[in-house]
C-alpha cells in the first residue's frame, strides 16, 4: 500500500490539512502537518492516549468526503483499548489507524499536546473583594428532645446568631445533604450562601477554601480562571479551543447548522457544556480540588456563544432585527446546565449589550470602565469577531465586526494557540531579512539558541509579523510579496509565495514554519475590518482623534502595541496612550466573581451602550478597503513617523 | 404437574398469600387469592396487560425463597410481549408463567384491576380562588430595528403593562422556550408565574385553562387530586398503594430498609416518585391533558414519608430525639425530584409539626382549621399511622398512634382499597345474623340483586363490621367470637374462626369474602391505639370530654360516625358532633393549592402545635389494653346509650 498514492488528511480543531501518502498511520499524518497529538508508547497502541475520533460526512469546504472506511479497520488492539461507545461513536487510536482515502479527524482536547496556554493576561486585577457567594462556619447546638426543630431551622437560627444572616432558603441539593453532613462535622459545618439568600452547600467542620470560576467563551478560544473566593486570588488558569469549531467557524456558520440540522442546536451546546466541564476539570485538577468544590461561576461569550451555551435558539440573533433571547445578566443552576460543578451553585452570566455585542463586551467594559473617564477611551477586542467600544463618561458606541479567527492563529497554516512551542514575537531584520523570534516559556531569543521547539504562531507573533514584513520591504503597503527578495526565506511554492520564519531545526515539527501570501490576506481581512469600525464610531461618536487605545485580546500573550499601531490595527493614537491588557472579558468576568456589585454594573452599562452597525454605514465598504493596507491607504500616523519608512511618505 | 401438590403464592403490594396448585399460572392463582389483575385476551399471550414481576429474594416474613425459577420459563411469547429491559427485570405475563415453587410476585399498579378509587371525600372545598401560580395572557410588540430589546425584557414590560406584575425571574426551561414561543404565537402569549416571581412557563397564543395537583403520600394509599386553577374546580382524582409496600410495610420497616441497604434510600425515593409519575399521568389522562400541563403541585405526606419522596435519610426521625430535616414548607423544583410535570413548575411540600406528625397532619390542621374555634374538637387521621389533633384557639396538641394499614384493607385477609368490588357499608341482622352489604359504585344492596360482584372489604366497611358484628352478638366486647353461635355464617377453619360477609354469588371471586379471628384483632389493635391517644391528650388538655369529633381518612369512603363511635375509636361524643370529612389531609393539600395564604397558615401554625409523645406516657400501655374493647372497658358512652345492647351495661 505504501508508495506515491497520496489522500487529504485533515486535522480539527486546528484545520491543519495536507497530502500524506497512503498507509501512514494518522500519528505519522499529524506530524507532518504539524498537529500535536498525545502519545507516550511509541505507537504501539498502548498508552492510549493519541485517541481521535473519524469525522464523517462529505466536507464542503475541503471538497472531500470522510468516513470510517477511509482508515483501515479497528485493530484488536484498539478494541482493547477503546471502550465500546467509543469504538461506536468512531474513536481511533491515531497510532494503528492508517489512511486508505481521504479522511477528517477530530483530536479531542485531552489528546493535544501542550494544553496549558500561557495566560499572561490573567494577572492582577484591583477590585475589592466581596463575592456573591461567600462562606460561613456556624457551631449549633446538638438536637435534643426538649429542641428537636428540623436540622434546617437550626442551621438558620445559627447562621443568624454567628453571622446576622437571614437566608429564607436552602438547594435541594444542600438540603438533601444537611442532615449527615452536620453529624459528620459533630454539629460544625461551613455554609456557602449565594447572595445572602440561598444555602449551596453545606461541609462538615471549618472548611476555609471556597472557589470560584470565571469563563470566557469565544467563538475559537475559551478561556478560564479559577479563583479562590476568600482571597480573591487567582490559583489557575486554562483554555481550549472552543469544540464547536467542527460545526463552524465562526458565529454565523454555527448559526446556519442550527438551521440545518435538526439537532445541531443540542449539539452545539452539549458540545460546549462537555468543553466546559473540561476545562473546569483541567481547573481543578491544577488546583489539587475537585470540580465540584467550585460553588461560583461567571461566564462571558458573545451573543451567540452565550446563546449557544444556554441552549437557546440562536436563530434571531442571525438576522434582522437582530433580538436575544434576553438582554439581562442570568442565574442558572449549573445543573440545569449540566455544568459539573458544586450541584447547588448558580451560573451567571453577564448580559448583552445587543445582537452581536455580547456578555464578552460588557466583560471588557466593566474591567476598563470607560464610563468613569473623561477621555476618549477606544477600546479593541479582538477574537474571532472583533469588539469594539468607544467612549468615556458621556456617552459609550459598541461595534462588532466579523474578523474571522486569523489572530487567533485559525486559518493561518502555521498560526496555533498561545501555548508552549507557539513564536510569540517576531523581529526582522530590515537588510539581512533574517528572523529573530521568541516562543513562549523559552528566555532566549532564536539567535542565542537552537533548541527553540516552535511548533507555529499564536496572536500576539501574527499581530507580530506583517508590520516587521512590511519594514523589511518583504511585503509592500497593500500586502503583496515584492518580487526581487534576495533570501533564502522567500520562495515561491505552488500554492503561492512564502516566506519562511522558522527553520526546521529550530522547530519541533521538522519543517519550516512558514507564513504565506493567504496569511497576510486573511491578517489584512482581520485587521482592516477593525480599524474602518473604529474609524466610524469615531465618527458617529464626533471626535477625529481618539485619547486612549486599550487592546484586549482572549487569545493568549499581550499584543505589541507598538506592532498593532504599525499593523494599522487602529487609527493614530500616541503610543504612551496605547494598552495592552490581555483577556479584558475574562478580566471582566473575574471581577463579577469577585465583587458582585460588578454584576449590577454590568446591568447598568450594557443597557446604557449604542450600538453602531457598521455594516449600515454608507461608506463602509470603501473605509474597509482603505484599511486593508498597511498601516492604511491614506490617514496620516504622526505617532508612527519615526518608525515607518520615510519612502512610505512619497507614496501615498 | 398438576396435581395435590402445592406452593405458597404471595402477591404484593396487597399481601395476598395461600396455597396453589404447582402448574397453576399466575393469573389462575390472582383468581383463586383474590387479586385482580388486569387481562383482555384469555389467557392467550396476547394482549399483555397481566405483566407483573418476581420478586427475587428470602422473604423472612413469611419464610420463603422467592425466584424465577420459581415459576417455568419465559415463553416465546413472552418475549415477544415484553421488552428486553423488562425481561431482565423480571417481568412475567401472568397467564404464562405458571407456578413450579413458592414465589413473592408484585403487580404493578398498571396492572391492577379497578385503579380508579371512589374518592367521595374530594369534594365541594369552600375557600377563596388566589393560587400561587397564575396566567396571564399578553400582546406583545414585535421587535424592530429601533426597538431590538430582549424577548425576556420585552415580555416583563408586557406583563408590567397589562397586569402591573413585576416579575424578576424567569425559570430556565421557560426562557430556553420563550422565543420560538412568542412568534408561534404571533406575539401573543399567556404566562405562568408562580408566587407573582417567576415565569415558569410561557405557552402560545391565548391558554385559559392551568392545572395544579394536590397529592397525599400515605404509608399505604396515595391520594391525588387534580384541579383546575383557574376555576378551583376538582378535574379528576386517583389513587394508588404506596408502591413502596414492598420495601416495608409501616413506616419503621423503611426506615429500617434504608439503614440495611446501601441503595436503600434511593430505591425508595425513586419508587415513590415513579409511582408520582404513573398517578399524576392518571390524572392527566382523565382530564385529557398531558403531565406537562401541571404547573403546581401541593404534597403532604407524614414526615417519613416527606423525608423519602424527597430522598432525605430519614434515620434521624426514626430514633431520639427525632428532628426532620426541616420543618418549614419547601418549594423544590418539579424537575430537581425527577416529578414529570412542567418543568418550571415547583412542588411545595406542606411543613413538618414533629417527628412523626408530618405534613399530612399540617394538611389536615388548615383543612379543619380548629385553631379559629372556640370549641374543643378532636380531629382524627386514619392511615398506617393514626394521627390525632386535639384543640382549639386557646390551645393545640398532635399526637401519632402506630394504628398499622388496617383501615386501609391491608393486613386484613379480604381488605382492599375503596374500588369498584369494595364492600363500603355492611349491617348484620341480630336476630338471624345476616349480612346486608353495599358495595361501591352499586346502587342495590345485596337483599335486592345476587349482582354484587364484591371482591373485598374497604376501611369504611372494616369500620363498620366489628360494632355489627358485636351488637349481633357474633363477637363479645372483648373481640372474641361467640362459641354458640347457629348460623352458617360462622365457623371454624384450620386457620381459626371466621364468618362470612358474604357468599360466592355475591362476589366476582367466587369464593367467600370472610372477616377472621385475626381481622378483628388486628382492628382492634388499631381503634385501641387511637382511643388511647385521644384520651391521653384530652387529659395533657384537660379537658374530660370533647366538644367535636371529626373523622378523616385518605383511604376511601366516608366512615359512618355511628359506626365509628360503636367501634369505639374515640372517647365519648354527641353523636350529631361527629363528622366524617374524608380525605382532610388531601383537603388540606387542595387548599393549599388554590389559596397562597393557606401557605402562610400552615407554617405557622405547625409551630404552635405541641407535640404529646403518647409512648412516654406512663400509663399508655394500660390505656392501650382498656381501648382494645368494644368499645371500651370501663368507659362509659351515654351518647351511644340508645344503640348499645343493654345487657353490656351490667357487664362492665
Amino acid at each position: 500500500m505504501k508508495g506515491n498514492e497520496k489522500a487529504i488528511v485533515i486535522f480539527q480543531p486546528s484545520g491543519r490539512r495536507g497530502q500524506v501518502e497512503k498507509g501512514k498511520n494518522l500519528k505519522e499524518a499529524s506530524v507532518l502537518l504539524g498537529v500535536d497529538i498525545e502519545g507516550l508508547c511509541g505507537e504501539q497502541g498502548v498508552c492510549g492516549k493519541c485517541k481521535v475520533r473519524v469525522q464523517e460526512g462529505f466536507f464542503e469546504k475541503y471538497g472531500i468526503e470522510s468516513s470510517r472506511e477511509s482508515l483501515t479497520p479497528l485493530t484488536g488492539t484498539e478494541r482493547d483499548d477503546l471502550a465500546e461507545s467509543e469504538c461506536e461513536q468512531g474513536f481511533r487510536l491515531a497510532c494503528m489507524a492508517e489512511v486508505l482515502h481521504d479522511v477528517v479527524v477530530f483530536v479531542p482536547e485531552e489528546s493535544r499536546l501542550g494544553k496549558q496556554v500561557v495566560r499572561k493576561a490573567a494577572g492582577e486585577i484591583d477590585i475589592p473583594l466581596d463575592p456573591a457567594v461567600k462562606t460561613y462556619s456556624v457551631e449549633l447546638p446538638q438536637a435534643t428532645l426538649e429542641d428537636s426543630v428540623g436540622d434546617w431551622e437550626r442551621l438558620q437560627t445559627g447562621l443568624q446568631k454567628a453571622h446576622e444572616i437571614e437566608c429564607p432558603t436552602i438547594d435541594y441539593h444542600a438540603l438533601v445533604k444537611l442532615q449527615n453532613t452536620l453529624r459528620e462535622g459533630e454539629w460544625k459545618a461551613t455554609v456557602t450562601v449565594w447572595m445572602g439568600n440561598e444555602v449551596i452547600r453545606i461541609q462538615a467542620g471549618e472548611v476555609e477554601k471556597a472557589y470560584g470560576a470565571a469563563v470566557d467563551v469565544g467563538s475559537t478560544t475559551v478561556a478560564a480562571y479559577l479563583c479562590d473566593l476568600s482571597t480573591g486570588e487567582l490559583i489557575a488558569t486554562s483554555s481550549m479551543m472552543n469544540p464547536q469549531v467542527t460545526y463552524g467557524e465562526d458565529v454565523m456558520s454555527r448559526i446556519s447548522y442550527t438551521l440545518t440540522n435538526p439537532e445541531g442546536l443540542e449539539q452545539l451546546h452539549r458540545t460546549i457544556i462537555e468543553g466546559l466541564n473540561g476545562l473546569l476539570g483541567d481547573l481543578a485538577g491544577q488546583a489539587g480540588i475537585q470540580a465540584e468544590e467550585i460553588v461560583d461561576m461567571v461566564i462571558v461569550g458573545n451573543t451567540c456563544m452565550h446563546h449557544l451555551m444556554l441552549n437557546i435558539d440562536p436563530r434571531y440573533i442571525g438576522k434582522s432585527p437582530f433580538p436575544p433571547a434576553l438582554h439581562h445578566s442570568v442565574d442558572i443552576k449549573a445543573r440545569d446546565l449540566g455544568v459539573k460543578i458544586c450541584p447547588g451553585a448558580y451560573l451567571h452570566v453577564l448580559p448583552i449589550e445587543a445582537g452581536f455585542v455580547g456578555a464578552d463586551n460588557v466583560g471588557v467594559l466593566i474591567a476598563e470602565t470607560p464610563y468613569n473617564e473623561e477621555k476618549v477611551r477606544l477600546i479593541i477586542d479582538i477574537g474571532t469577531n472583533g469588539e469594539l467600544i468607544l467612549g468615556n463618561r458621556e456617552k459609550l458606541i459598541s461595534s462588532s465586526c466579523a474578523t474571522g479567527p486569523a489572530f487567533e492563529g485559525a486559518e493561518i497554516k502555521y498560526g496555533m494557540r498561545a501555548a508552549p512551542g507557539a513564536i510569540e514575537r517576531i523581529v526582522i531584520d530590515r537588510e539581512s531579512k533574517e528572523v529573530r523570534f521568541k516562543v513562549i516559556d523559552k528566555e532566549a531569543w532564536n539567535d542565542e539558541t537552537e533548541n527553540m521547539g516552535a511548533k507555529g504562531m499564536c496572536g500576539s507573533a501574527i499581530i507580530d509579523v506583517l508590520p516587521q514584513l512590511f519594514l523589511a520591504g518583504v511585503i509592500d503597503r497593500t500586502g503583496r510579496f515584492a518580487k526581487d527578495l534576495e533570501t533564502p526565506r522567500y520562495r515561491v511554492v505552488e500554492e503561492g509565495a512564502e516566506f519562511v520564519i522558522a527553520w526546521p531545526r529550530e522547530t519541533s515539527i521538522d519543517q519550516d514554519i512558514v507564513i504565506t501570501q493567504d496569511d497576510v490576506r486573511a491578517i489584512q481581512l482581520a485587521k482592516g475590518a477593525m480599524y474602518a469600525g473604529a474609524k466610524l464610531m469615531m465618527r458617529a461618536f464626533g471626535v477625529e482623534r481618539v485619547d486612549e487605545v486599550i487592546l484586549a485580546g482572549a487569545f493568549g500573550s499581550y499584543i505589541d502595541k507598538e506592532s498593532a499601531a504599525l499593523l494599522g490595527l487602529f487609527p493614530d493614537c500616541p503610543i504612551e496612550n496605547i494598552r495592552s491588557v490581555g483577556n479584558a472579558a475574562g478580566d471582566g468576568a473575574r471581577m463579577a466573581l469577585l465583587n458582585v456589585d460588578k454584576r449590577s454594573e454590568a446591568n447598568e452599562w450594557a443597557r446604557q451602550v449604542e450600538y453602531l452597525e457598521l455594516t449600515l454605514e454608507e461608506d463602509f465598504d470603501k473605509c474597509f478597503a482603505q484599511a486593508m493596507w498597511l498601516p492604511h491607504m491614506k490617514d496620516k500616523f504622526t505617532s508612527l513617523e519615526h518608525l515607518l519608512p520615510r519612502k512610505q511618505d512619497g507614496k501615498s
